[in-house]
Protein backbone atom coordinates (compact mmCIF):
# COMPACT_ATOMS: atom_id res chain seq x y z
CA UNK A 1 0.00 0.00 0.00
CA UNK A 2 1.30 2.89 -1.16
CA UNK A 3 1.11 6.01 1.26
CA UNK A 4 -1.45 8.66 0.36
CA UNK A 5 -0.39 12.48 0.04
CA UNK A 6 -0.75 14.92 2.47
CA UNK A 7 -1.71 18.15 1.30
CA UNK A 8 -2.61 21.48 2.61
CA UNK A 9 -4.31 25.33 1.86
CA UNK A 10 -3.42 27.67 3.90
CA UNK A 11 -3.39 31.53 3.88
CA UNK A 12 -5.18 34.85 4.64
CA UNK A 13 -8.99 35.33 4.97
CA UNK A 14 -11.13 35.30 2.14
CA UNK A 15 -8.60 33.98 0.20
CA UNK A 16 -11.06 31.25 -1.28
CA UNK A 17 -9.23 28.16 0.03
CA UNK A 18 -12.27 26.46 1.36
CA UNK A 19 -14.18 26.73 -2.37
CA UNK A 20 -11.30 25.46 -3.88
CA UNK A 21 -11.30 22.12 -1.78
CA UNK A 22 -14.15 20.30 -2.65
CA UNK A 23 -13.25 21.43 -6.54
CA UNK A 24 -9.91 20.02 -6.45
CA UNK A 25 -11.03 16.78 -4.56
CA UNK A 26 -13.13 16.21 -7.19
CA UNK A 27 -10.23 16.27 -9.90
CA UNK A 28 -8.54 13.71 -7.63
CA UNK A 29 -11.26 11.84 -7.19
CA UNK A 30 -11.26 11.58 -11.23
CA UNK A 31 -8.00 9.71 -11.26
CA UNK A 32 -7.64 8.27 -7.95
CA UNK A 33 -9.84 7.23 -4.61
CA UNK A 34 -11.87 10.25 -3.30
CA UNK A 35 -9.41 12.16 -0.92
CA UNK A 36 -10.21 12.99 2.90
CA UNK A 37 -11.35 16.30 2.46
CA UNK A 38 -10.84 18.01 6.28
CA UNK A 39 -9.95 20.84 8.21
CA UNK A 40 -8.21 22.71 11.04
CA UNK A 41 -8.60 23.56 14.34
CA UNK A 42 -11.32 20.32 14.43
CA UNK A 43 -11.44 17.66 12.11
CA UNK A 44 -13.13 15.05 14.34
CA UNK A 45 -15.50 14.84 17.38
CA UNK A 46 -13.10 15.09 20.02
CA UNK A 47 -11.06 18.12 18.39
CA UNK A 48 -14.11 19.86 17.65
CA UNK A 49 -15.02 20.05 21.24
CA UNK A 50 -11.58 21.42 21.89
CA UNK A 51 -12.37 24.18 18.50
CA UNK A 52 -15.25 25.00 20.14
CA UNK A 53 -13.58 25.52 23.35
CA UNK A 54 -11.55 27.79 22.35
CA UNK A 55 -13.92 29.98 20.25
CA UNK A 56 -17.06 30.40 22.52
CA UNK A 57 -17.34 33.47 24.42
CA UNK A 58 -15.85 32.65 28.03
CA UNK A 59 -16.53 34.49 31.27
CA UNK A 60 -13.16 34.58 31.84
CA UNK A 61 -10.15 35.45 29.79
CA UNK A 62 -8.24 32.35 27.47
CA UNK A 63 -4.82 33.10 28.03
CA UNK A 64 -3.09 33.09 24.52
CA UNK A 65 -0.61 30.85 25.32
CA UNK A 66 -3.93 28.21 26.74
CA UNK A 67 -5.47 29.07 23.22
CA UNK A 68 -2.08 27.67 21.78
CA UNK A 69 -2.16 24.67 23.11
CA UNK A 70 -5.57 23.68 22.81
CA UNK A 71 -4.88 24.35 19.18
CA UNK A 72 -1.77 22.17 19.37
CA UNK A 73 -4.21 19.19 21.40
CA UNK A 74 -6.90 19.48 19.11
CA UNK A 75 -3.80 18.87 16.15
CA UNK A 76 -2.93 15.96 17.91
CA UNK A 77 -6.15 14.42 17.90
CA UNK A 78 -7.26 15.10 14.13
CA UNK A 79 -3.61 13.86 13.04
CA UNK A 80 -3.58 10.72 14.59
CA UNK A 81 -7.07 9.96 14.31
CA UNK A 82 -8.23 11.02 11.38
CA UNK A 83 -5.17 12.12 9.22
CA UNK A 84 -2.22 9.31 9.79
CA UNK A 85 -4.90 6.56 9.49
CA UNK A 86 -5.88 7.91 5.95
CA UNK A 87 -2.66 8.46 4.90
CA UNK A 88 -1.64 4.73 5.65
CA UNK A 89 -4.58 3.13 3.95
CA UNK A 90 -3.02 5.21 0.93
CA UNK A 91 -5.88 7.73 0.58
CA UNK A 92 -5.01 11.98 -0.08
CA UNK A 93 -5.58 14.05 2.52
CA UNK A 94 -6.83 17.71 1.36
CA UNK A 95 -6.68 19.58 4.61
CA UNK A 96 -7.90 23.18 5.24
CA UNK A 97 -5.29 25.05 7.46
CA UNK A 98 -2.51 23.21 9.25
CA UNK A 99 0.69 24.39 11.16
CA UNK A 100 1.33 27.27 9.08
CA UNK A 101 -1.89 28.85 10.70
CA UNK A 102 -0.73 28.74 14.28
CA UNK A 103 2.67 31.04 13.26
CA UNK A 104 0.30 33.06 11.51
CA UNK A 105 -2.44 33.71 13.27
CA UNK A 106 -1.11 33.04 17.08
CA UNK A 107 2.51 33.46 16.39
CA UNK A 108 2.87 37.01 13.87
CA UNK A 109 -1.07 37.76 14.61
CA UNK A 110 -1.05 37.44 18.55
CA UNK A 111 2.28 37.86 19.38
CA UNK A 112 3.15 34.43 20.61
CA UNK A 113 6.65 33.37 19.98
CA UNK A 114 7.79 32.16 16.58
CA UNK A 115 10.21 29.29 19.01
CA UNK A 116 7.59 28.50 21.09
CA UNK A 117 5.47 27.20 18.01
CA UNK A 118 8.18 25.42 16.75
CA UNK A 119 9.01 23.01 19.64
CA UNK A 120 5.05 22.42 19.80
CA UNK A 121 5.64 21.63 16.07
CA UNK A 122 7.86 18.93 16.95
CA UNK A 123 6.26 17.61 19.75
CA UNK A 124 3.02 17.03 17.59
CA UNK A 125 3.51 17.01 13.89
CA UNK A 126 7.47 15.70 14.33
CA UNK A 127 8.13 13.68 11.23
CA UNK A 128 4.19 13.95 9.81
CA UNK A 129 4.83 17.01 7.99
CA UNK A 130 2.81 17.81 5.00
CA UNK A 131 3.73 16.10 1.50
CA UNK A 132 2.47 19.72 -0.10
CA UNK A 133 1.27 23.37 1.12
CA UNK A 134 -0.78 25.93 -1.14
CA UNK A 135 -0.58 29.37 0.50
CA UNK A 136 -3.22 31.37 -0.96
CA UNK A 137 -2.36 34.87 -0.95
CA UNK A 138 -4.04 38.45 -1.75
CA UNK A 139 -2.90 41.68 -2.00
CA UNK A 140 -3.69 43.76 1.31
CA UNK A 141 -5.95 45.90 0.35
CA UNK A 142 -8.04 42.98 -1.52
CA UNK A 143 -7.59 41.16 1.60
CA UNK A 144 -9.43 43.92 4.02
CA UNK A 145 -12.13 43.99 1.42
CA UNK A 146 -12.91 40.17 1.10
CA UNK A 147 -12.65 40.07 5.07
CA UNK A 148 -14.90 43.54 5.79
CA UNK A 149 -17.37 41.71 3.31
CA UNK A 150 -17.55 38.15 5.27
CA UNK A 151 -18.84 40.34 8.60
CA UNK A 152 -18.28 37.30 10.39
CA UNK A 153 -18.34 38.14 13.96
CA UNK A 154 -15.45 35.57 15.22
CA UNK A 155 -12.36 36.69 17.11
CA UNK A 156 -9.58 37.09 14.23
CA UNK A 157 -12.11 38.59 12.16
CA UNK A 158 -12.71 41.70 14.21
CA UNK A 159 -8.78 42.42 14.13
CA UNK A 160 -7.61 45.60 12.39
CA UNK A 161 -5.23 45.43 9.49
CA UNK A 162 -1.87 45.67 11.20
CA UNK A 163 -3.03 41.71 12.09
CA UNK A 164 -3.94 40.81 8.81
CA UNK A 165 -0.85 42.12 7.58
CA UNK A 166 1.42 40.62 10.05
CA UNK A 167 -0.38 37.38 9.10
CA UNK A 168 0.13 37.55 5.52
CA UNK A 169 3.98 38.10 6.06
CA UNK A 170 4.10 35.92 8.02
CA UNK A 171 2.88 33.01 5.54
CA UNK A 172 4.51 34.23 2.59
CA UNK A 173 8.14 33.95 5.09
CA UNK A 174 7.29 30.53 5.56
CA UNK A 175 6.97 29.50 1.74
CA UNK A 176 9.84 31.06 1.03
CA UNK A 177 11.86 29.39 3.49
CA UNK A 178 10.83 26.24 2.15
CA UNK A 179 9.98 26.62 -1.63
CA UNK A 180 10.23 22.67 -2.24
CA UNK A 181 7.18 22.40 0.19
CA UNK A 182 5.10 25.45 -0.65
CA UNK A 183 3.46 26.89 -3.58
CA UNK A 184 1.94 30.28 -3.24
CA UNK A 185 -1.32 30.80 -5.08
CA UNK A 186 -1.84 34.14 -6.50
CA UNK A 187 -5.78 34.15 -4.63
CA UNK A 188 -6.83 37.06 -6.99
CA UNK A 189 -6.98 35.26 -9.85
CA UNK A 190 -10.32 33.44 -11.17
CA UNK A 191 -11.70 29.91 -8.97
CA UNK A 192 -11.02 27.84 -12.58
CA UNK A 193 -7.28 29.43 -12.99
CA UNK A 194 -7.14 28.56 -9.63
CA UNK A 195 -7.97 25.04 -9.36
CA UNK A 196 -6.19 24.39 -12.64
CA UNK A 197 -2.82 25.84 -11.26
CA UNK A 198 -3.42 23.55 -8.06
CA UNK A 199 -3.83 20.46 -9.87
CA UNK A 200 -1.16 21.26 -12.47
CA UNK A 201 1.38 21.03 -9.42
CA UNK A 202 -0.14 18.49 -7.48
CA UNK A 203 0.25 16.26 -11.01
CA UNK A 204 3.75 17.72 -11.94
CA UNK A 205 4.43 16.35 -7.78
CA UNK A 206 2.74 13.28 -7.40
CA UNK A 207 2.01 12.02 -11.06
CA UNK A 208 1.85 7.98 -10.93
CA UNK B 1 0.66 44.59 49.03
CA UNK B 2 2.48 41.68 49.83
CA UNK B 3 2.73 38.97 47.20
CA UNK B 4 0.67 35.76 49.14
CA UNK B 5 2.81 32.39 49.37
CA UNK B 6 1.76 29.86 46.57
CA UNK B 7 2.01 26.55 48.43
CA UNK B 8 1.51 23.16 46.39
CA UNK B 9 0.05 19.48 48.10
CA UNK B 10 0.78 17.09 45.53
CA UNK B 11 2.06 13.15 45.58
CA UNK B 12 0.45 9.85 45.28
CA UNK B 13 -3.12 8.53 45.04
CA UNK B 14 -4.68 8.03 48.51
CA UNK B 15 -1.82 9.99 50.19
CA UNK B 16 -4.35 12.41 51.52
CA UNK B 17 -3.27 15.41 50.41
CA UNK B 18 -7.25 16.55 49.92
CA UNK B 19 -7.95 15.88 53.40
CA UNK B 20 -5.34 18.50 54.75
CA UNK B 21 -6.11 21.17 52.63
CA UNK B 22 -8.82 22.53 54.31
CA UNK B 23 -7.25 21.60 57.94
CA UNK B 24 -4.31 23.66 56.77
CA UNK B 25 -6.31 26.45 55.35
CA UNK B 26 -8.15 26.49 58.02
CA UNK B 27 -4.77 26.91 60.49
CA UNK B 28 -3.38 29.58 58.08
CA UNK B 29 -6.55 31.71 58.19
CA UNK B 30 -6.09 31.90 62.12
CA UNK B 31 -3.15 34.64 61.55
CA UNK B 32 -3.92 35.92 58.43
CA UNK B 33 -6.72 35.85 55.34
CA UNK B 34 -8.13 32.61 54.47
CA UNK B 35 -6.32 31.30 51.65
CA UNK B 36 -7.47 30.31 48.41
CA UNK B 37 -8.29 26.86 48.35
CA UNK B 38 -7.73 25.20 45.02
CA UNK B 39 -6.85 22.40 42.47
CA UNK B 40 -5.52 21.13 39.45
CA UNK B 41 -6.59 19.81 36.79
CA UNK B 42 -9.62 22.42 36.98
CA UNK B 43 -9.74 25.68 39.05
CA UNK B 44 -11.97 27.22 37.10
CA UNK B 45 -15.04 27.27 34.99
CA UNK B 46 -12.94 27.26 31.52
CA UNK B 47 -10.03 25.02 33.06
CA UNK B 48 -12.92 22.50 34.59
CA UNK B 49 -14.12 21.98 30.86
CA UNK B 50 -10.89 21.59 29.80
CA UNK B 51 -10.44 19.20 32.17
CA UNK B 52 -13.72 17.26 31.57
CA UNK B 53 -12.49 17.05 27.83
CA UNK B 54 -9.75 14.91 29.22
CA UNK B 55 -11.54 12.88 31.53
CA UNK B 56 -14.68 12.03 29.62
CA UNK B 57 -14.65 8.78 27.48
CA UNK B 58 -14.33 9.55 23.89
CA UNK B 59 -15.59 7.90 21.55
CA UNK B 60 -12.03 8.68 19.68
CA UNK B 61 -8.94 7.83 21.49
CA UNK B 62 -7.10 11.04 23.32
CA UNK B 63 -3.42 10.50 22.74
CA UNK B 64 -0.90 11.23 25.26
CA UNK B 65 0.36 14.35 23.81
CA UNK B 66 -2.99 15.68 23.56
CA UNK B 67 -3.99 14.77 27.01
CA UNK B 68 -0.49 16.65 27.87
CA UNK B 69 -1.36 19.80 26.00
CA UNK B 70 -4.96 19.92 27.34
CA UNK B 71 -3.41 19.64 30.67
CA UNK B 72 -0.66 22.84 30.77
CA UNK B 73 -3.61 24.34 28.55
CA UNK B 74 -6.00 24.24 31.81
CA UNK B 75 -3.06 24.70 33.90
CA UNK B 76 -2.14 28.23 31.99
CA UNK B 77 -6.00 29.22 32.35
CA UNK B 78 -6.07 28.04 36.10
CA UNK B 79 -2.36 30.36 36.61
CA UNK B 80 -3.25 33.64 34.94
CA UNK B 81 -7.32 33.61 36.21
CA UNK B 82 -7.38 31.93 39.51
CA UNK B 83 -3.88 31.65 41.15
CA UNK B 84 -1.54 34.85 40.17
CA UNK B 85 -4.61 37.22 40.49
CA UNK B 86 -4.99 35.98 44.63
CA UNK B 87 -1.20 35.98 45.15
CA UNK B 88 -1.15 39.23 43.66
CA UNK B 89 -3.90 40.45 45.86
CA UNK B 90 -1.78 39.20 48.77
CA UNK B 91 -3.83 35.83 49.53
CA UNK B 92 -2.14 32.47 50.08
CA UNK B 93 -2.91 29.77 47.63
CA UNK B 94 -2.73 26.03 48.56
CA UNK B 95 -2.90 23.66 45.47
CA UNK B 96 -4.13 20.62 44.86
CA UNK B 97 -1.25 19.42 42.81
CA UNK B 98 0.35 21.18 40.03
CA UNK B 99 3.24 21.04 37.82
CA UNK B 100 4.45 17.34 39.31
CA UNK B 101 1.63 15.81 38.74
CA UNK B 102 2.46 16.32 34.98
CA UNK B 103 5.87 14.83 35.34
CA UNK B 104 4.98 12.16 37.72
CA UNK B 105 1.67 10.86 35.70
CA UNK B 106 1.75 11.97 32.08
CA UNK B 107 5.58 11.77 31.95
CA UNK B 108 6.81 8.42 34.20
CA UNK B 109 3.53 7.50 34.77
CA UNK B 110 2.39 6.96 30.36
CA UNK B 111 6.00 7.83 29.04
CA UNK B 112 6.43 11.19 27.73
CA UNK B 113 9.37 12.84 27.86
CA UNK B 114 10.52 14.89 31.07
CA UNK B 115 12.11 16.90 28.43
CA UNK B 116 8.70 17.77 26.53
CA UNK B 117 7.06 18.58 29.61
CA UNK B 118 9.49 20.56 31.14
CA UNK B 119 9.62 22.93 28.23
CA UNK B 120 5.59 23.14 28.47
CA UNK B 121 6.10 24.11 31.84
CA UNK B 122 8.83 27.30 30.73
CA UNK B 123 5.86 28.11 28.27
CA UNK B 124 2.82 28.17 30.93
CA UNK B 125 4.74 28.71 34.44
CA UNK B 126 8.25 30.46 33.64
CA UNK B 127 8.87 32.47 36.48
CA UNK B 128 5.45 31.70 38.42
CA UNK B 129 7.17 28.46 40.55
CA UNK B 130 5.32 27.14 43.56
CA UNK B 131 6.67 28.97 46.91
CA UNK B 132 6.63 25.51 48.81
CA UNK B 133 5.76 22.13 47.35
CA UNK B 134 4.77 19.26 49.81
CA UNK B 135 4.82 15.65 48.58
CA UNK B 136 2.74 13.11 50.20
CA UNK B 137 4.46 10.09 49.96
CA UNK B 138 3.21 6.59 50.86
CA UNK B 139 5.12 3.12 51.02
CA UNK B 140 4.08 1.33 47.95
CA UNK B 141 2.34 -1.46 50.08
CA UNK B 142 -0.01 0.96 51.43
CA UNK B 143 -0.19 3.03 48.30
CA UNK B 144 -1.78 0.12 46.18
CA UNK B 145 -3.74 -0.45 49.44
CA UNK B 146 -5.26 2.83 49.10
CA UNK B 147 -5.88 3.08 45.27
CA UNK B 148 -7.79 -0.26 45.38
CA UNK B 149 -10.06 0.60 48.26
CA UNK B 150 -11.11 4.04 46.66
CA UNK B 151 -12.46 2.10 43.87
CA UNK B 152 -13.07 4.95 41.71
CA UNK B 153 -12.98 4.45 37.94
CA UNK B 154 -11.50 7.55 36.39
CA UNK B 155 -8.08 6.31 34.00
CA UNK B 156 -5.62 6.80 36.51
CA UNK B 157 -6.26 4.27 39.45
CA UNK B 158 -7.51 1.60 36.38
CA UNK B 159 -3.59 1.66 36.46
CA UNK B 160 -1.34 -1.30 37.69
CA UNK B 161 1.28 -1.26 40.88
CA UNK B 162 3.89 -0.73 38.30
CA UNK B 163 2.62 2.46 37.13
CA UNK B 164 2.80 3.84 40.36
CA UNK B 165 6.02 2.85 41.56
CA UNK B 166 6.94 4.99 39.15
CA UNK B 167 4.97 7.88 39.80
CA UNK B 168 6.00 8.12 43.54
CA UNK B 169 9.87 7.70 42.41
CA UNK B 170 9.40 10.68 40.06
CA UNK B 171 8.00 12.76 43.09
CA UNK B 172 10.82 11.52 45.12
CA UNK B 173 13.21 12.57 42.47
CA UNK B 174 12.08 15.46 41.95
CA UNK B 175 11.35 16.94 45.95
CA UNK B 176 15.45 15.68 45.99
CA UNK B 177 16.57 17.61 42.97
CA UNK B 178 14.74 20.90 44.58
CA UNK B 179 15.40 20.43 48.28
CA UNK B 180 14.93 24.11 49.05
CA UNK B 181 11.16 24.22 47.46
CA UNK B 182 9.74 20.42 48.73
CA UNK B 183 9.47 18.62 51.40
CA UNK B 184 8.67 15.48 51.37
CA UNK B 185 5.61 13.95 53.97
CA UNK B 186 5.25 10.68 55.43
CA UNK B 187 1.65 10.59 54.36
CA UNK B 188 1.31 7.02 56.46
CA UNK B 189 1.53 9.16 59.88
CA UNK B 190 -1.70 10.62 61.08
CA UNK B 191 -3.80 12.99 60.11
CA UNK B 192 -3.00 15.18 63.14
CA UNK B 193 1.00 14.91 63.16
CA UNK B 194 0.48 16.07 59.12
CA UNK B 195 -1.23 18.62 59.44
CA UNK B 196 1.09 19.85 62.61
CA UNK B 197 4.50 19.11 60.35
CA UNK B 198 2.98 21.02 57.35
CA UNK B 199 2.09 24.14 59.79
CA UNK B 200 5.26 23.72 61.14
CA UNK B 201 7.01 23.95 58.24
CA UNK B 202 4.75 26.85 56.81
CA UNK B 203 5.70 29.01 59.75
CA UNK B 204 9.56 28.34 59.56
CA UNK B 205 9.18 29.41 56.38
CA UNK B 206 7.17 32.27 56.03
CA UNK B 207 6.58 33.27 59.08
CA UNK B 208 5.78 37.23 59.57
Amino acid sequence: MTRGRFIVFDGVEGSGKSTQLPLVADWIATTRAAPLVTREPGGTPLAEQMRSLCLQDHQEELPKTAELLMMFAARSVHLNNRILPALAAGQWVLCDRFVDASYAYQGAGQGLQGSDIAQLETLVVGPHQPDCVFIFDLPIAMLMERVKSRGQADRFDRADAEFHKRVRATYLERAQQQPMRYVVIDASASIQTITRTICKELEARFAG
